[in-house]
Parts: structure tokens; C-alpha cells; sequence
């Protein structure tokens, strides 16, 4: 490897193939990391290619990271297509067996959670809105109380994204106790959809110390202050929130808790079943 | 514009701005659908968004199509980032303005669906998968008979995606019920994630003609013969099926069941709310 002028200069061996790891699915995933001429990347992909496909090859993907968005074009016209984006990354995909293709979908969902905290004086932990989100969300006025939400995370639980979200705006320690509804979004933004979960949890720590610049203020509220606020009323999902609220502290509505499962026979991850706990145990237990 | 060997040949005024639409957040989407010369692309862009700035614009989103991944390069070079592709388009997107960024995240969660539908002599509705798919999950012997599962569509709800999935795989109409429980297997491909959601259904017609080459041959089968299929007994996820079905079909399990809401005060989206119906019907029948 070269040096010059600050940019390193990789002497590729365009008889080698490129630089891959094998997948699980019988596929591979070339990683392309260091720049390399745009010649010397065409031919080795198609040498690369030709090899991967009498090795029995399926899927080949390119991770190509956005530093190298010079190579793009270059694998489109060897037949690649895109098969999903992040800021720092464009994947593409080429199925080269005669099979029928198996490449999974594309994500479709965001993920985001709302969280109901209860302390004992039947009061709910409420931030404020910071004024650029009121802007955002194009309200007048001084400002509302509403329960804390956040995005999941890629890679994350649900219920660990809950726990994060609150940590991090706050400093509160919670427990996950369960999903009280969901909700889907189909089409919030382009083609793609929101799917937002609100979760019960229960706080390990009352001491507030607000640390996001997202809100201008967080307390524990009287729950009967935060239900009479008229944006709170006015709004359909926020009337629901304050119902499920309700149901949950006075009745016995319950929501469905998380159990880790592993699947075994058709897939191997480690996963979490949400479903309604108590309506299963008294099946079960009537076995 | 001329058409030259049937490519399209577009005379591009380089001082006009490029075509854009606006979004509903104060950005700007950027359409190009028609090659271009990079050199004028690059002018073009350089120009709108000195424009777009003056006018207050804050994202720039630019659509770009995969036949013009040759244009990707330039793009990145102007300061943008990848947002989110799908097979024929990668989005792009640039924060111009001053204030924080409210670019939405990307999609990281695939959606799934499995049905429950029983009929009224207690047989459940069960494909078996075809030879290939078993390879897929590289299972050996003759076969199993597993609930019917599918891929929620991009922009589709639930739902919908459940009702589609039996119709398009044997021709049977079904009415959604509820959401029976659902599963997050976090970084199931990639960093993205899968969340499975076990769906009842009713069935409104009985007839089974199968259509999907995935399965092999569909049955009603009693309910018994399948919940003691060996592998289905090996496998975590399917023994919690098999109970979640038992509790529903015996005893009083109750899922979520979708109602329509819109939001109204925070956002204005047409969406689905599910939550345990009876749980909050009896705290408002209270009130």
C-alpha cells in the first residue's frame, strides 16, 4: 500500500478475486473497503463473478461504502441492483445461480416506542416538548406534556429501546413490564411505514436530571393534569394512550409480555414472543 | 428532446433549477428520471441548492433512479448522504439548513405475518412447504405442514398483508381477527430486523386451489395431527403456536384487534391501533 498525498493507493492483483466473506445462505459478500480504479474493480468483479459462479455461488452483495460511490455505476452495469441504504453505505445484490432467487425483502418498517411510567403517587413521568419540536409539529402555544417516545434502534429490542430512551432523556432507571397497544403507520414517510409500541414500564429510580436537548422540561405529573390538556384531548392517539393508562392503573387490562424464544428448527435467532402471559399460563396450567 | 439509438437525449437548460417537488416538512425532493450529462447534473445541483438555501429549504432529498447510478458519485461529492434504496431507486438526502436535522430514520425492521385459520370442525388451514423452500431451511424428509406465512408489503398494512397472503396462496377469503402475539428477531439479516406477527383469522370460504409454488399441497387438517408433527414439536416458536391456538380455540386467550384511528394534533396519517379490545371496553363502560 502507497501513501501519497494523504490518500492510500492499494496495487490490487487483478487476477485475485475481491476481497469477500462467505454468508450463511450460500451466498457471499464482497467488502470493499480501500479505493481502487474504477478499471481494475470492473474487471475483477466480472473475473470474481465468473469464478463464485462455478464455485455454486448464489447471492453475491456488495457492501460499498460511500467513500466509493465512484464504483456504483460500475456494478449496476454487471447486473447488480440495490437492495438497501445507510448514510455511510449502499448494499447491492446480484443473484448469479439458475435457481429461483431467495434474497430477503428490504426493511419496510421504523420502529418507535412510547412509554408509560407510573410512579407511586399515581403520578406519569411527562417531558415537555422543546420548542423546535412544537415547531415541527407546527403547534402553538407553551407547550405540552406527553409521554416520552423514541426510535428502536437498528439491531435493538423494543423493550431495550424503551429502557435506552428513558435513560438517556432523563437519567431514570426502568423495568419493561409490557406492550399495551401498537399501532401501524402505513406510508409515514415515502413507501416506508411506522410501527410504534407502547410500553408499561416500571421505574427503578423517581430522580429526574433532563439531558436531551429535545425537551424543555420533564416531571412527574398528576395523571389526571396530564389527561385534561386540551392538545391531549383533541388528539385520537393520545386519547387512546390515556384510556390504556387508565384501564391499566384501575382495571385489569393487560398487554403482552416478552419471553426470550429461540426457534430451532427453522431458524436459530434469538428472538422475543410477546403474547398475553396470563392467557397462556392458565391454559397450560389447566393441561 | 431527441431521441439518438433509442436513448433518450435531454437538452437541459443548466441555469433552470433541477425538477423537484416539495415535501410536506419544509424540503424538497429532487425527481430525476431522464439521463443527463454528469457535468450538467453537477452544475445544475450546485445551482438549485444555492437557490433552495436562500429559500429556506432544509432537506434535499434527491430520487435517484438505478439507471442513473453514473450520477450517484456526484451527489455524494455536493455533500449528500444515503438515505434508504430500494431495487430501482437509491434515495439520497443533504441537510441544508442551518437548524438541527429532522431527517427521518430509515426502515430497519421487515414485517411478517403467520395465520391461524380454523373452521368449524376444528381443523386448521396448513400448507406444506415445497421441496426448496425445506432445503432452504435445510430440513430433511418428507415435509411439514406449517401455518401459512408471508412478507408484509411495502406501504400495506397488517392486516391486509394476512388477508392477501391466504387469498394469494390457496384461494381462501378470510376475515382478520387479531393479532395473537407477535416476535422481534433483532439483526435477523444484515443489522435489520424481523417482527412476526401471529395473525387469527376467520375463514369465509373453504375451497383450497393452491397457486403458490412455494407449498407444495395445502389441507384443512385436525388441529391434533398437526400439533404433533415431530418437528413441529421441536421447534420453540411452533410449540407457543400451538398453545397460543389451544388457549384461543378453549379457553378465553384474547389478542389485539385493530381499530382505525387518526392522530390529528401530532401527525394526520391514517392508521391501525391494536390493543385488547375487551380490556379497555369494560374501563369505558365503567366511566
Amino acid at each position: 500500500m502507497l501513501v501519497q498525498n494523504g490518500v492510500k493507493k492499494i496495487n490490487h492483483n487483478i487476477h485475485e478475486l475481491l476481497p469477500a466473506v462467505n454468508d450463511e445462505h450460500g451466498g457471499i459478500i464482497v467488502l470493499v473497503e480501500d479505493p481502487m480504479e474504477p478499471n481494475v474493480f470492473h474487471y475483477m468483479l466480472k473475473h470474481s463473478i465468473k469464478v463464485w459462479k462455478l464455485q455454486g455461488k448464489k447471492g453475491v452483495w456488495i457492501k460499498m461504502p460511500i467513500e466509493l460511490a465512484n464504483l456504483v455505476e460500475i456494478a449496476v452495469k454487471e447486473g447488480f441492483w440495490y437492495h438497501h441504504a445507510e448514510p455511510d453505505y449502499l448494499m447491492l445484490v446480484h443473484w448469479i445461480a439458475d435457481s429461483e432467487s431467495t434474497i430477503p425483502a428490504n426493511a419496510s418498517h421504523k420502529v418507535s416506542i412510547g412509554a408509560i411510567v407510573f410512579n407511586h403517587k399515581r403520578e406519569v413521568y411527562t417531558p415537555k416538548l422543546a420548542l423546535f419540536l412544537l415547531w415541527r409539529h407546527q403547534l402553538k402555544g407553551s407547550g405540552i406534556w406527553k409521554i416520552p417516545t423514541g426510535t428502536v434502534e437498528e439491531g435493538e429490542s423494543i423493550f431495550e429501546g424503551a429502557i435506552r430512551e428513558l435513560k438517556e432523556e432523563t437519567g431514570i432507571d426502568t423495568e419493561f413490564l409490557e406492550v399495551l397497544a401498537f399501532r401501524q403507520i402505513p406510508k409515514s414517510f415515502f413507501n416506508k411505514s411506522d410501527l410504534f409500541f407502547l410500553c408499561m414500564m416500571r421505574p427503578l429510580s423517581f430522580d429526574i436530571q433532563k439531558q436531551d436537548l429535545e425537551i424543555e422540561a420533564a416531571q412527574w405529573m398528576p395523571f389526571e393534569e396530564y389527561a385534561n390538556q386540551p392538545l391531549i384531548q383533541k388528539d385520537g392517539l393520545s386519547n387512546y394512550i390515556k384510556d390504556l393508562c387508565l384501564a391499566k392503573a384501575e382495571r385489569d387490562y393487560q398487554g403482552f409480555t416478552p419471553m426470550a424464544i429461540t426457534s430451532s428448527v427453522f431458524d436459530d435467532h434469538m428472538s422475543s414472543l410477546y403474547f398475553l402471559k396470563d392467557g397462556l399460563d392458565q391454559e397450560n396450567s389447566a393441561l
